[in-house]
């Protein structure tokens, strides 16, 4: 059983998760790795018991949970060599390939095994974290090979991942980075070049014709670009391929403009009607 | 003061447009203008007073809503020769170029005055009516001239608008098409299209790699062609012309991936902000 959580970067993933645990019945201690200021929220938050310098967090706990943003959390895997043997490291970086290739280290005595969280909102910070951001969500846990799964610490911490609620997907880094190229990525650069089109186009005249559609459509366009840069800059190839693919079938709506789109329309309306099924 | 409104097409809009009335006050009649399956419903969830053949309610109504599909309302439009001289027509078709120019009769005695609420949910028919679907929303009012706007007829039918909550936006046919081409129907297509083509590439394994992100971009996707068929053809034009941009946007974003979007993120998230605090 983990006694001892370190929470790396807590913000609106990092916090929730330690609310998470809480709320699964996690009754050990939830340390906080962060910039004094927010350790200070989230202590008087009681999202963490307490804080500590990385060394000291390592030295104690038995889950490492990386919630930092993805340069960050790439900065911090050559320092946790110094993780106890029996501990795990886990992040929930958006993109899987880099973290997962740079924690492969010869002296490190923890396991490291990947995951991403499909949770958001779109604000940010310790104050917006809750309990509940990962129930129903899916959760992409990803080996590079399935043995790593079975070792009693990748057992422990996928039995948590239960209990806070969220749908366990696996997937190897590569095919998590494929899958979200087109599931999360490609739909933001949509949002954002759609608001970036429109904005540009009509300016502020644009709010005489918003309706509901595109206030949905233009949603994550608000995201800032600090996070985003991250991302794309360690998903750059997968994201390319998704947006070529995506222009090629949008040129293709066009050119079939008159000719009727009933195929396009009927597969579309199935698929998006499944996703809100399951 | 209206005394009696017929309402074409008791659907979603027609029977929100019937509630929100009542809700504003107007004691008058309602009657019902559709199939008398949707008349009988519509009479027993007491939205409309009853249902009557369209010679018949143009004989007596004052205020004439075309809440029909766009080709049914093109269809109407010759037939509303026999409304009495001091009525007042108006629709509710979400492309107002074709409509506008189809109402321009010479033998017709009443004024047609065409309008287009930026309102609507993902279910349809006249069980999701409500009286609260325009608060808050734009309401195109499209004259020719603005002449148009000062008869009697056409103050009280904007009046009724400011009383049902919605807020009153003036342009000519052609400048709201321009605009809704970016606004709601470049949207539309964007969402269709990113449905397409991740079913098409992923199937419902997507499904693992979805997140409320996706949720949102493909919710209009769920729309039916039957209602998108005629919004795309009677507005070709200006919809080809907006996905032309966006493509070239678009082009630009994938371009850049690598050099940075900095600016782009920048201008979209300040537009989808701005868009928020309205």
């Amino acid at each position: 059983m983990f006694q001892s959580v370190a929470i790396c970067g807590v913000g609106l993933i990092g916090g929730s998760f330690a609310l998470a645990l809480r709320q699964a019945g996690f009754s050990g201690e939830i340390i906080g790795v962060s910039s004094p200021a927010t350790i200070e929220k989230a202590t008087s938050l009681g999202v963490i018991h307490r804080g500590a310098p990385l060394e000291q967090a390592l030295v104690e706990a038995d889950l490492i949970y990386l919630a930092q943003p993805i340069s960050a959390i790439l900065d911090c895997l050559p320092r946790l060599d110094a993780a106890r043997p029996e501990a795990l490291i886990t992040d929930a970086g958006s993109t899987k390939g880099a973290i997962v290739a740079r924690a492969q280290r010869p002296n490190r005595r923890a396991q490291f095994l990947g995951g991403h969280p499909m949770a958001g909102k779109e604000i940010t910070g310790v104050a917006a974290a809750e309990a509940s951001l990962f129930r129903g969500r899916n959760y992409f846990v990803t080996p590079n090979s399935p043995a790593e799964l079975e070792t009693p610490a990748a057992i422990e911490f996928l039995d948590l991942l239960a209990k806070i609620g969220a749908v366990l997907r696996i997937a190897s880094p590569a095919d998590h980075d494929r899958t979200v190229a087109f599931t999360s990525h490609l739909p933001q650069l949509i949002s954002t070049a759609l608001a970036e089109t429109i904005s540009t186009e009509f300016g502020d005249k644009a709010e005489m014709g918003a309706g509901p559609g595109l206030l949905d459509m233009t949603r994550l366009a608000a995201s800032s670009y600090d996070l985003w840069a991250d991302i794309l800059a360690t998903n750059c190839n997968e994201v390319n391929i998704s947006l070529d693919l995506y222009i090629a079938h949008l040129t293709k709506v066009r050119l079939n403009l008159q000719n009727g789109l009933k195929k396009e329309f009927t597969i579309a309306s199935s698929f998006s009607k499944s996703l809100r099924n399951r």
